[in-house]
Parts: C-alpha cells; sequence; structure tokens
C-alpha cells in the first residue's frame, strides 16, 4: 500500500507527531517512557535496563565516528560494517597485497595490522544535561550575540570536558537547541584492523545495490581497540594491549524468525522530521534538484576531464562514488516524494493542528503561535537568498579554491586566541587541517578541478539573481551583477591554474605557518582570488549566523509546542537524530512495495548463487560459491527457509550514521548488523511511512557461516565464544 | 530461483520432454492419460469428460480466429477478453459516441450491435484424425512433389468439409507433420458486441503493464451469436436470432483461494518447445536479434516521417502498437534467454539422450537417428541463406510494394484451376483480398512507407552477403551484387512512389480483376517493380517448399522418436500449439522473480486506486474509484484478501492465441479469463521454466463487481444466472 492510499491515515499519525508502527529514534534515557510498546513488540529485558548508559548493551554500543560498532569480546573486539572498515584495509592494501580484493584474517594479536591514523573508535562514557549552562541568559541577546555565545559556551564547556586527555567531547543540540547534551567519550587512538571478508562479499552489490533490496552483502568487519600498559587512550605502540571493555555483545545462537523483535541501538546522524511545511516546500521544489542537477553535471565533467587519463580518473573515483551515492540519496528522496500524496499538505495539516490546539491554550499558546510566525519569517527570508547562499560559496570551494579560503582562514584565525576560533582552526584541528593539506593532491587534478570550478562559476550566473549577486565574486570576474556570462572566462581559469603554486605540498605546509599579512602579500593568483572574495564570504557567514541565533531562538519554542502538544495524547515525542547515542525497535518484516509484489523479509545462500554474474559487483569469491554449492554450514541454516539467511529486514527507523550498529534480538543479543535502507526509506528521513521504511541488516549466520566455512576465522569465532565446524 | 540455479534440474525435465509442475498444452483426447495428475492436482471431474467434445465444459469453449471465447448462457451470449472484442468497439465507434473510451452495454437484444463484418465465432463441432489422408503414399516424393501434395490433400479435404456450407474447416499439422486432425468449425458470421467495459478499465495499464505482473486489467467483453431462424449461420440480418449453444459455462460462485486447481481450454498459436539445439541457436543470436533491430529502426522510421502530421500519426498508429508488442514479445524472449544457464546446451542435452537412447534400439533407431542427422543438414542450408530469405521478400512487402505482390500474383493465380490456387488468393479467400484493397487506405501513407522501403532495401543492401545477393532486384535498383548501396536511391523512391496509382482504391479494385498480361503491360512503377522480382519471389517460393517438403518427412521422425523416448519412460508427450483447442491446467500460485521478492497470486481494488495515476494508461474511471472508496459490492470480496480480486496468476502453460480462454476451477465453472503471461513467460514458448512462468487470468469476481457497481449491467449477471446487489 503506498502513500497514495493514505494521506488521511498518515496526516493524522503525523498530526500526532509520534511513533506509529515502529518510527522513532529514542533517546535512551527515554526507554522507561516506552515499556508498554517495547513489551507488545516482544522485548524479554527491563525496559528500565535500556536507558543505562553504563551498563549491557549499551556501553558495549560504540562510535567510530560516522559509523556504529559494538564490542564483541572482552578483549576489546569491534565488530562493524565492512564499508566502516573499508579505510582500514585500503590503507593496508598494496597492488602486491590486495586487502581489500581477497580479505584479511589476522591470525594472532601481532598479526592485527594498525588502522589508518585518524581512525578512532569513541567509548561514551557519559551523557549529561548541558542545557541550562547554554541557554541560561541567552533571552536578551540579539541573533550574533545568541549564536556567538551558545558557540563560546560549548566551547568552553568541550574543552573543560575534554581537560583531563584521551577524551573527546561534544555538546548535542536536541529539537532544534531546545535541550542540550554534553557528550563525554573515551578516544581510543590505536584501532587496529582484525578480519575484513573479500570485498565482493564484504562489498557484494556495490553501488547497483546501494539502497536496494533484495540485498545479499557481507557488510562486517572486525577492529580491536588498544591502549597503554595503564589502560589509557595512547597512539599506536607494539606495546600497546587490547583494551578491556566493561561489556560486550553476546551474538545470539537462538534463530532469528519473521516477526521477531528487533531493536538497533547507535548514531544516526540526521533527519529533518521536524521541519516546517514550508522547509518541506523548498526542499521539494528547489533544494534537492538543484543537487541533484549539479550533481548529474559534476559527474558528465568529471567523466569528460578524466577521459583517457587513468590517474585523474583514480583521484577522482572516489569523489565520483561519493556523488552517485549523493545523487541516489536525494534522488531518492525526491522519489519519494512524488510518491506521496501531497507531503507538504501533511506537514501543513500537522501544523494547522497543533496552531488549532495553541488557540485554546492562552497568552503561553499565543507566544509560541507568535514564535512560529516569526520562524516562518525567518525561513522565508533565508528562502530570500537561498541561490546566493549555495552558489557563491560553492565558487570559492573545490580543490584548489577551497585550499585557498582553508589556508587564509587559517591565517586569520590564527591571531585570535584558540577558544574565539572559528570552529574547525582550534588548536585542536591542527592536525586535520595538516592532513588536508598533505593528502590534497591524492583527489586533485588541476584540469579536472578547473572545468569543475568552471561549472560552478556557471552556476552563479545562471541561477543567482543580480539583486543577490556578489559585488566581490563579481569585480574578481571582471563582470556587472546584470552580467550572465563572463568574457575570457577559460583563459582567466587558464591563468589561475597555471599561476597557483598551491598544488605543491610544501607550499600548501609552509603556507599553513604564514600569517594574514603574507597571504595577503602573497602574488599566489588562487590566494589573490580568495583574500578578494573573503570578505564576502565573512559576510555571509555573519549573516547566516545571525540567523540562526535568532531561529536558535524560535525553533525550540515549536519544539516545545509539539512535545506539549503530543504529551496532551500521551505520547512521548522523539528528536530528530543528531548523531547522538538512540535505540529504535521493531519487527523483522518485509513489505510490499505494491499491490500483487511483497519482498520477503530473508534473503538465501541461494539468492547469491541466482544473482551472481561473476562480473563485479556480482563476484562472490569461488570458494563461497564452492562452500555454497557443497551445502557446507548446516548449522548456520534457518529450518524455516532451508537455507543459511544472508540478509533481512525490519521496521526498525535508521539512517545514514547507524551503519554497522548492533541488531539485537528481544533478549538484547546480536543477531545482525544495521547497515543500510531500502530505497523506499530513503524520503523517511522527512516523513516516515511505516507501510514501506524498512531497515537493511546482515544475518550474524551468514556472518559465521562465512567466517566458518570461507574465511577461517576460526580464532574469532571462538573469541567471541561462538561453536563452529 | 532462476534458470541460473537450475540447469541441472531443467536438463533432466528436458531430456523427459514431458509435464513437470504444470508444462503442457494436452489435446483434450490426451486427458485421460493424466488423470492422476489431475486428480493429484485436485481435478473433481472425471478426466475423461474433458475430452468429449460434444460435451461440458468443451463444447462451449468457442474460437473467434485469434481468440478464444465461450458461451455462457443459452442465448449464446459469448465471453472473452476486452482486447478480443475491441475490433468490434471501434467499429462501432465514432467520435460523437466513443464507445471505446465510454464503455458499452446494450440494454436489451435489441440494442446489441453488430460486430465488423469479418467477425466470426467458431463452434468446433468435430476433430477427426486425417493423418492417413495426408500421408499415405508419399514416401517416393521429392521435396517439392511431396510438399505439393500435402497442400492439395489438405485443400480437398477442406473442400470436401465445407461442401454442407456454414462451416470452416482447416487442417492441422501436430508434431511436425507425424500427425494431421481435420477441425470441423460452424462458422457463425452475424457477431454483436453486447458489453465491453470502458477502456480504462478493459486495457487498463494499456501497453506498459502488458507482459508484466501485477496487473490490474479488466479485461473482459461479452459478444453474442446470431443465427438465421433455422438456426444456421447467416450473414447479419435483423431477423436473426441469438444461437442456441448445446452447452454454456456456468460462472463460479465458489471463492477461489491461492493453491486452488485451474485449467484453461482455448486455442493457444504457436510454440517451439521441440525445435532443434541448432535452431535454438540460430534464433538467439541471429532471428529474434535481426527482428529486435528492425522492430526498433522501423519505429524510429515511422516515429521520424509522421512527426507533425497527426493524420500520418494516427494511420500508423495500431501498426506501431504491433511493432511495440513484437519488440517487447522478442526482447522479452531474448531476455529469457539470457538469463537461463545456457539453452542450446539444454536443448543439446536433450538430442543427445535422445541419440544415447535410440544408439540401443537397433536399425529402426539407427534410422531415426539419421533422419535427425538430415534434418540437420536441412536447417543447416535453410540458415546458410537466412539474410536473403528474409531480406529479399523484406523489400517486396510494406503498403505500396506488397499490395502489387497480391495484385500480380492473384493475376497469376486466377489463372488456375481454383484447387490448385496458392492458399490465400483462392475462391474462399476472394473477399478478404478485396477487403485487404479496400482498408489499405487506413493504414498508408506514402511518406511513411516510402521510408520503411528504404530501411528494408539498406537491410538488404548490409545483411544480405554477395553470394546470397538477389540478381533480379539487384538489377532494379541498378547495382551489381557486391554494391553495398544504391546511387540515386531516394530519387528512384520518389520516382516510383510519384508515379504509381496504387494508393487509389479504385484503381486496386480494379487491378483485382486484371488478368496476368494486363498487369505485365501495366506502367505503374509499382507494378513494374512486382513483375521485375516476382520470378525470384516464386523461386525462392518453390526452394522453401522444396525444402519444406524435404523437412516434412524428417521431422516427424524425430518427434516420433521423442514419443517412444517419453513413452519409455511412462511419459506423455504433448505437440507444439498449432491454434488447435488444448487443455493446460495447473494451481493459483505466485512466483519468486528473484530472492528475496514475491509476486502474491492475486492483486486488488486497492491496487487500482495505489496505481492510478489519472493519466491513461492508469486511469481508472471515476465511477470505479467511487465504488471502491465507498467499498461497494462487498459481496465479491475474498475473505482472505479482505478487498475484491482483481486479476490472478496460476502455473498453466499458456501462449498466444489462448486470450480470452476460459478459466475453470476443479470442477469445471469459470473462475476467470485467461488474458496474459508475465513476462518471465514469453521465452517459454521455446523453454518451459516451471519456477518462472506464470498465466494471468481476469478474476470473475473483479468483472461480477465491475458489472455490478460500475457498468450496471444487471441485465447480463441475471442472464448468467448470478446474484447482484
Amino acid at each position: 500500500m503506498s502513500l497514495r492510499l493514505l494521506p488521511a491515515a498518515l496526516a493524522v499519525a503525523l498530526l500526532s507527531s509520534a511513533a506509529s508502527a515502529d518510527e522513532g529514534m529514542w533517546e535512551p534515557r527515554q526507554m522507561p517512557e516506552l515499556a508498554d510498546q517495547l513489551k507488545a513488540r516482544g522485548l524479554e529485558m527491563d525496559p528500565a535496563s535500556l536507558s543505562n548508559l553504563a551498563g549491557k548493551p549499551l556501553d558495549a554500543v560504540i562510535s567510530l565516528g560516522g559509523c556504529t560498532a559494538s564490542f564483541v569480546s572482552p578483549k576489546g573486539l569491534v565488530i562493524t560494517n565492512h564499508h566502516c572498515v573499508y579505510g582500514a584495509v585500503a590503507y593496508n592494501s598494496t597492488p602486491e597485497n590486495d586487502l581489500l580484493a581477497n580479505g584479511f584474517v589476522a591470525d594472532g594479536f601481532a598479526a592485527e595490522l594498525p588502522a589508518q591514523p585518524n581512525a578512532r573508535v569513541y567509548v561514551t562514557q557519559a551523557i549529561t544535561d548541558a542545557t541550562d549552562r547554554i541557554v541560561d541568559g541567552l533571552d536578551g541577546m540579539d541573533g550574533k550575540g545568541r549564536y556567538d555565545a551558545i558557540e563560546a559556551r560549548s566551547k568552553a564547556l568541550v574543552a573543560e570536558c575534554e581537560a583531563p586527555g584521551g577524551l573527546r567531547c561534544n555538546v548535542y543540540n536536541f529539537n532544534g537547541g531546545l535541550q542540550f547534551s554534553l557528550i563525554r567519550q573515551l578516544e581510543i587512538q590505536d584501532v587496529r584492523l582484525v578480519y575484513a571478508p573479500a570485498a565482493s562479499i564484504g562489498k557484494y552489490g556495490g553501488d547497483e545495490d546501494n539502497f536496494e533490496w533484495p540485498r545479499h552483502t557481507g557488510d562486517w568487519g572486525f577492529l580491536r581497540a588498544y591502549v597503554d600498559k595503564d589502560g589509557k587512550p595512547a597512539p599506536y605502540s607494539k606495546d600497546n594491549v587490547p583494551y578491556q571493555p566493561e561489556s560486550w555483545l553476546t551474538v545470539s545462537q537462538t534463530p532469528l524468525e519473521a516477526g521477531d523483535y528487533v531493536m538497533v541501538t547507535g548514531y544516526p546522524g540526521r533527519t529533518n522530521r521536524y521541519r516546517l511545511a514550508s522547509e518541506v516546500r523548498d526542499t521539494i521544489e528547489w533544494g534537492y534538484p538543484e543537487s541533484v542537477a549539479y550533481f548529474k553535471d559534476s559527474l558528465a565533467t568529471i567523466e569528460r576531464t578524466t577521459r583517457g587519463d587513468k590517474a585523474a580518473a583514480l583521484k577522482y573515483a572516489s569523489t565520483v562514488a561519493g556523488i552517485n551515492n549523493a545523487l541516489k540519496l536525494y534522488q531518492g528522496q525526491l522519489d519519494g516524494f512524488a510518491q506521496m500524496d501531497d507531503p507538504v499538505g501533511m506537514k501543513r495539516a500537522r501544523e494547522d493542528a497543533l496552531k488549532a490546539w495553541l488557540a485554546g491554550r492562552g497568552a503561553e499558546g499565543k507566544a509560541q503561535v507568535e514564535a512560529l510566525a516569526e520562524l516562518e519569517r525567518e525561513l522565508a527570508a533565508t528562502e530570500a537568498t537561498r541561490e546566493r547562499n549555495r552558489w557563491f560559496p560553492g565558487v570559492a570551494s573545490g580543490g584548489l579554491a577551497g585550499t585557498a579560503v582553508q589556508l587564509y582562514r587559517n591565517a586569520i584565525e590564527q591571531a585570535k586566541p584558540d577558544a574565539e576560533r572559528e570552529s574547525g582552526y582550534q588548536a585542536r584541528d591542527a592536525a586535520r587541517l595538516q592532513g588536508n593539506m598533505k593528502s590534497m593532491d591524492k583527489h586533485y587534478d588541476a584540469g579536472v578541478d578547473k572545468a569543475l570550478m568552471k561549472l560552478r562559476i556557471e552556476r552563479y550566473l545562471a541561477q543567482v539573481p543580480a539583486g543577490q549577486r556578489v559585488p566581490e565574486l563579481d569585480r574578481w570576474l571582471g563582470i556587472d551583477a546584470g552580467d550572465k556570462a563572463v568574457p575570457g572566462l577559460d583563459a582567466k581559469l587558464d591563468a589561475l591554474y597555471a599561476g597557483s603554486k598551491l598544488g605543491d605540498e610544501t607550499v600548501r605546509l609552509q603556507l599553513l605557518d604564514a600569517d594574514r599579512a603574507a597571504i595577503e602579500a602573497s602574488d599566489d593568483p588562487a590566494l589573490q582570488f580568495v583574500v578578494q572574495v573573503m570578505p564576502a564570504l565573512l559576510r555571509l557567514e555573519d549573516e547566516g549566523e545571525a540567523r540562526s541565533g535568532r531561529i536558535s531562538a524560535l525553533r525550540p519554542k515549536f519544539m516545545q509546542a509539539m512535545i506539549d502538544f503530543n504529551a496532551s495524547q500521551g505520547k512521548p515525542v522523539y528528536p530528530d537524530a543528531n548523531s547522538s547515542l538512540r535505540i529504535t525497535f521493531g519487527t523483522v518484516r518485509g513489505y510490499s512495495p505494491r499491490d500483487g509484489e511483497q519482498m520477503t523479509p530473508f534473503t538465501t545462500l541461494a539468492g547469491i548463487v541466482q544473482k551472481d554474474t561473476g562480473v563485479e559487483p556480482f563476484d562472490a569469491p569461488k570458494a563461497e560459491l564452492d562452500a555454497i554449492a557443497a551445502g557446507q554450514g548446516a548449522q548456520y541454516r534457518m529450518a524455516s527457509l532451508g537455507d543459511v539467511p544472508v540478509n533481512f529486514l525490519s521496521d526498525v527507523d535508521t539512517t545514514g550514521g547507524n551503519s554497522g550498529s548492533p541488531t539485537l534480538n528481544a533478549k538484547g543479543e546480536l543477531v545482525g548488523l544495521l547497515f543500510d535502507g531500502n530505497y523506499e526509506s530513503l524520503s523517511a528521513d522527512w516523513i516516515f511511512n511505516p507501510e514501506l521504511t524498512r531497515s537493511i541488516h546482515v544475518d550474524t549466520r551468514y556472518m559465521r557461516w562465512a567466517m566458518d566455512e570461507v574465511d577461517h576465522a576460526e580464532r574469532l569465532l571462538e573469541e567471541m565464544g561462538l561453536p563452529h565446524d
């Protein structure tokens, strides 16, 4: 049943903004409130135990920064997705010893390989409410002052929290600034690669199967966290020892079936479920289509400029993969919106119902209605300059211009006390910034970058109306605000790229230490370009921060009203995802994409053979195909399926950042790893449709089967206390 | 599970050439042999009753020529597919009274509308074995003599059979000429349109859904057979009365469920299941790809030459629809072959197994092996001139050239005694030939036809090797056999089309009476062209008939060997489809197109709402959408589905020609109408895969619901003895 059938029902569900079916990325602290729902779905643990950060299972759930992972042994063994250990595998691969292609199994601790230098394991130690320390006394401040105050207070909290060392602290904003939390994590720096299957298992289906069901991906990988002999985080040393976590997850040996309870704990990145109707409209009519068009043109530009140049093509391979992923993500959301019967209307109906309810709440209600109207005005003002806000900074980005911006901005910020510097240019960011300067070469080709810069300039000229044009940029381009073309643009860009020395790593690293005057005096045309447009970049940034400050005073009022509205109906509200730890729960189940068609909840080993073409990305290893053909590993079979389950679907509510999250059964045992959502789930970041939104998990029975029958990772099975053939 | 998983199992199934699962288009006479299988599937009737042509249900099953239909009342009411009454509806439609768009329900006998003049209802009266009368004494004849003898004997049998009048008789070739049957049918000429739903129900989904599942097509329509007052077939007269059939089908009131027995009786057109491996190879590597490429180029040519010319576009609308249908049909077969693991190898394995078995059968076996080898040689010789055989006659076809060929050939044949004339030019064909000459204008535009003739000439030049080229055509083109281009081709074609008068109906009808000398003396350039190439056309025809005669002596031996081989394993063999009456039986069931995905066996009214876009072909009538929204017609709902079933799938074995066939339940009651197969079924014309091949039926519950709630055809429901709201 598609959304077309459900406008009325969905509008009602949206009005309540609470979980019908299994919508909801809940904060751990909310679990006791949900005890009845959890029990109804089949949870066999005390719901209160899911609020306890210091106990199992939550303290076994860790972050890799962008991915979620779990401890699965007392010796710091970490399980996550293959695509989350991909960087560690790539870092250790050489043409002669291609671990990506062949997979890797360490045969003992000594054989475990250091991951890439920026690899981290973050173990959440505490979540503290920081609302008062952030918001007290902000009321009288204007937009920019309010923004700066929030920034300064957040930085102060983080600095204080990180002082003991070995820690990473962050302030998280919930419900648009209604609450703030300070989250303290142990930052383990010595991370080693323990096991990854061959990419033809771990990335089976590749980009083609990305966001798709049916799926047959062996998306698991293992790391290990190492600390110094005192148990403290430390950089890699051969003397380091495995970290001993307080808790670790147990891999289930109870067969998971369709209809069973499952839950996923992890770090979902971002959702937009509480955006206003006007924001949804702007996204559908302009934001996403604009991105999709630009992604397509970028891909065509890279394709055209790297054709016949294998070295350049290789440099842009990961960029192309990233754009393709984003393109599918954005197009998928647009397709999802198009399938819905008036998504903007659904949000509008929610706001109307809220306003109607607030109308009966006297002065407090009236103030909330007024705040909502004021928020709408701020959003309308932002929308009025959306073309400029996107395309002017777009011109000053990319390989050459973006690097020049970072260098000049760094010089500007270094003149300030550390606490006052822009985030990204503080002392704690120095290593990352230096890393950026070092790694630029790997992803940069002057010819390709020049063509992309030209594309962005053309977008700026075509899309930004005369009234929004930026004088500093127009001056550099040598045109007036009314001009839609730049005479001699190619020659100008040729001169820019031919004259700049920023392609040279030594030059870039030297410039990281240059002061503002030195950069402003430089005759490098890329720096001269940035010096010319930086005043406009900073002006737009200030304007944006001032608006952000004003919105930060308004959106919390809308969210408080939504929460009160729902509370009046006895319904808890979960905050939009913000990369903090969440729990989502539901049921193993398929879905019907349309009348007459049903997606079944499990795929099988037989499905791999069926799908396999022998050509990447459908090129399962011979050892795997042989093991399937021989019927090896009968103990991993699911009786009701007559085969080993490979991937499964559930209706839990997840998004990007949840990758690698443990999927737990009713007893809290590990039954799978979350690794993707179906195509229909993409638009769920905005509007959750319980009939179509499904998460995709890799089944631990497939993982155990492959570890036992294909990869011979018996050492790890034993470490996890699992039997094997 | 796709064919990739099943090479071994399928090869075994093919070796036996007998029905595993529900493969098999059985001759009625074979049903008693299949009693055990029929009972196992759930048949609740005496299997022998399915062999009785003179009893229910078989004598209620009739042919419309190209479609199948059934009597459903004692007053000659005929049920078939909407797409089988389409011609009758179109014939009665005018821009002011568009019955196609609006649908039509006659409110009484007097309101029933005469169908198009060539509409017929054929009631099978007898099937007589004619093998002896066709084949006795053929052994000594050479190829051409044998071919001519078979033709002459067939024509004599038909003439004798049709002598009493009001009858249509045909000789059908079974198993490649191993058996012949003479089938005698009552030919009812007064056929009237009784009821057709709006095209937005009857053709819902249009070409887009053609050969697809899930499906929501209301593909039913009603005719009535009329005869004179003496009960004899007669042309339309207002004094004619409804025909009173001996039997008629009862519409089921027992709920049909997934897993239930169903059978389909009808007139499947053509299958190729007993073709040799070499024929399959030639089809996959050359025959179908050549057709697909030509179809695509033809569509592009028509698109290009009708652009901006609405009248021309309308003239070619049905041609375009036909090419699109054929394109999907051929491409679907190629896609199906591509999905199989070595389809040629499967056929080869069958032949090898047969030969191994024959090797143990002494002299008789040896003779059969030799016949098979000889058959292979004949096929190889045909293949050696395949390019010429296709593209030379191709040039002499189409609107102008094809009409000229018919006119000249008619003049040639009219000089012979009727019995010796080429089929298509006998006295019994005169009306049809005159009809062709009259209707040409409706589908002909000189500009489009010229571009298509040029396309075929280019194909001839590009595809036919020098050694196969046809001197007569090359001479007309003014080139040598080695030339790959024709200088001044456009001017030549311009002159041909500008100079010919065959675009004029009066001229064409006059020329139908012209003798050979008159046509050869004509200065019409189209006739001059045909006069020049006719010797080559006739030479190729003679060669083809001689080969056909030789093959007609060999293929029956292969088929006899296959039948003996299967008989040795206790397995009956059904003959390839040949437009004669067949029965296929099986089960209502969905299928899994791939691991993780299941097609469910029923679609629903809710699915129509879900699919509907308001734009053709997904533009259900408002009255229907309103009736669905109002939940009307609860009595037609299927409890297990909670909705009215619309279309359903079964694993019975059908092909083109089966359209409109009654789908009967275990008691022989009407539960649906066969109207299509799924995309995966297309290649089943060559190789039947029981896992993927499904037939698509419209459920009589949907038909009754729409008749009752939307179209108000209560009169017909009552005539069929059905309750209504």
